[in-house]
């Protein structure tokens, strides 16, 4: 194999308790004259987040405008309000103050405000973009690792049923993510717990592959895993703790910024990839929808990629290696379910609050192949009856 | 502990078989016009390795002058000389084929290109660099790290005793690094050891600290260290095995780009500064002067740094959690010692071909002040007695 990547890391992180105090500072350093503050539901207006960055804002004597109400699965129609407001503005830099809902909707308005014709068509694949105007982080849930990558996720809302479709560019990583641990501990258990199975799902996409991988990196993805798993487990005690904030907060980066995936061929996103559809028809918790189905799928690929499920389980799992590398294999599956539970995730589509009918199984499936491609993955290359096999083992467990 | 800490890795790595060939593309993505063509004794030229990279440059439409001759522990003069050099041809973008001391005098170049007065006042600490022009890498070695680092060391050979002497700015990292680990294959094993033994140190450098650090972080350095020793003991038998090429050639960046010290307080390099005053006086090989000191330094510190010394030998040696941390931490260092032995490096000064008298000791402790402070390290925190220690418990031993 030849191992060939390119890897380029342009976002300036910085990261501290006093992290957020530079962000005015940052966006003139970027050439921002006018910025567009673009947030969520609220919760930085309750928990004095959006005060904290507005008063660097002032401090560095950088305008801006405001646009909050982004949903989880952001939406396409809030892209369009954000480029219109920008171009109404004046606004020259998009800075995004959340977690991976806001950075991707901020990052789709910025390429909405460079292009002509519909930032849609991005999306629908028909087109790419040659520009994107600058995107800031200001970043309070580490889970999607948006701030440090090139990826954008949008729902287009304006459809039935509604179309989640990606598009990834290098033109749009941020020019810089603030990370300020404290900001993420006044999350929801459940969202800390599915953030964490967020970051370790970025990392494991790209440790499981039939095409070959550097050693070097796989055993970066072992460490990474093996720190998230620690530190999820141990968040759920004790939701305060700066260090373990502040481990899963950088592994958040690392994990979705390319380096995991560093001389991996392939990859395997399709439990990524099903998960996207279960999220667009029934709004779920992205990283709880992944937990509910990951299980499913390990078992259902696990025979077709023996090598890497025996490395995940004794490097990351801590199972023994009991000889029987099928029994081994199996141990580490069902000890990530465990884990899953143990820190109040899903193990399965009931649990998630999700049951789906036979045709409902079937429109996500369709929808997983207008979305992807008729077939997907590495570690075992899925079908559309792969697709609904996995799904409906998820929904009958 | 608050664990701030700023991280950008702007060097755009282009990594695999056929990288190279990209070389001339880059240079003009970059604007380089004319490019100083900057290597070493000759191997590039005897390998093939300078005519591909002509050859590309040439594809390309890019013209350029030539500068070889650069030495390990490379010297001020050459920095003179590529200065004068691009002045009177007109280059404005360094193109650096080979390793670190390559790399290193080309940055300099770059530095003293586009900087009033004399480039070896920042080495000297009397100054700071505003600006600094493009620089590129081919590699040829793996072991610096400095393709994708802020750090520059250059010899000031115009002095008697020679300055060794270092300066890092992140306006200095490449803009690119061409990595194709076929290029290290014609490497000799000594080489290849010390090269091996260089980046494993730049990783300790950070991991060994009393002043906290990340878990996330502790945990990439442990799986890099595990990395780089299995595949040196691979190389010794199998110096042409492409994936373990490319492991060592990767983690040779990673380990000295930042990533291994994100969230580190302080970190330790007494024996860096104690080998390159070694490496000033004697002229050694950097990654054999490294493994020469490293276990007299360990055995000197261990006690006041027991926390990492122990997850050091037990996550990386693989050395047995005996339940009596002195003996298992003395074990660690010992395995160390037997893995420098097994790749064919040193393990005192004797066996690097060095026996320095007590006043050459006292002299490169004096210089290593002089280059220094006089407290360094934290590990444990070292003064000129200690300095004088470690460096006659490595020549007694």
């Amino acid at each position: 194999m030849s191992y060939g990547f390119e890897f380029c890391l342009p976002t300036k992180v910085v990261f501290g308790r006093d992290a957020h105090e530079k962000t005015g500072a940052l966006v003139k350093e970027c050439g921002g004259t006018k910025v567009l503050l673009h947030y969520g539901s609220g919760s930085v207006v309750r928990n004095g987040v959006l005060d904290l960055v507005k008063a660097s804002l002032d401090a560095a004597g950088v305008p801006y405008a405001e646009l909050g109400g982004v949903v989880p699965n952001p939406h396409l129609s809030k892209v369009y309000e954000g480029i219109d407001l920008c171009r109404k503005e004046g606004c020259d830099f998009i800075l995004a103050v959340g977690g991976g809902s806001v950075i991707d909707s901020s990052k789709a308005i910025a390429y909405g405000l460079r292009c002509e014709g519909d930032v849609w068509d991005l999306f629908d694949h028909k087109g790419t973009a040659a520009d994107c105007a600058p995107v800031g982080v200001v970043l309070t849930i580490a889970a999607s690792g948006s701030e440090t990558s090139n990826s954008c996720v949008i729902t287009n809302d304006l459809v039935e049923p509604h179309l989640k479709r990606w598009y990834d560019s290098e033109i749009a990583r941020a020019r810089f993510a603030v990370m300020n641990p404290e900001f993420t501990m006044t999350l929801p258990a459940y969202q800390t717990a599915a953030g964490c199975a967020d970051i370790m799902m970025h990392t494991m996409e790209r440790y499981f592959t039939n095409g070959g991988s550097l050693e070097i990196t796989d055993a970066l993805c072992e460490a990474l895993l093996r720190t998230v798993k620690d530190a999820a487990l141990k968040l759920v005690g004790d939701p305060d703790d700066y260090e373990t904030r502040a481990a899963v907060m950088w592994a958040g980066s690392l994990s979705h910024d390319g380096l995991m995936g560093c001389g991996c061929v392939g990859g395997d996103g399709v439990c990524h990839n099903l998960e996207h559809e279960v999220g667009a028809l029934f709004g779920v918790t992205h990283g709880a929808g992944l937990c509910a189905l990951w299980c499913h799928w390990a078992r259902y690929v696990h025979s077709e990629c023996m090598y890497k499920f025996k490395r995940f389980a004794v490097n990351v799992m801590g199972v023994a290696d009991t000889g029987d590398d099928e029994r081994t294999v199996l141990a580490g599956i069902d000890a990530m379910e465990e884990f899953f539970r143990a820190i109040g995730m899903p193990t399965n589509l009931r649990e998630l609050g999700v049951e789906p009918t036979e045709e409902e199984i079937r429109q996500m499936t369709r929808m997983c192949v207008a979305s992807n491609a008729p077939e997907i993955g590495s570690a075992k290359v899925f079908r559309e009856e792969d697709m609904v096999k996995v799904y409906q083992m998820a929904a009958e467990a």
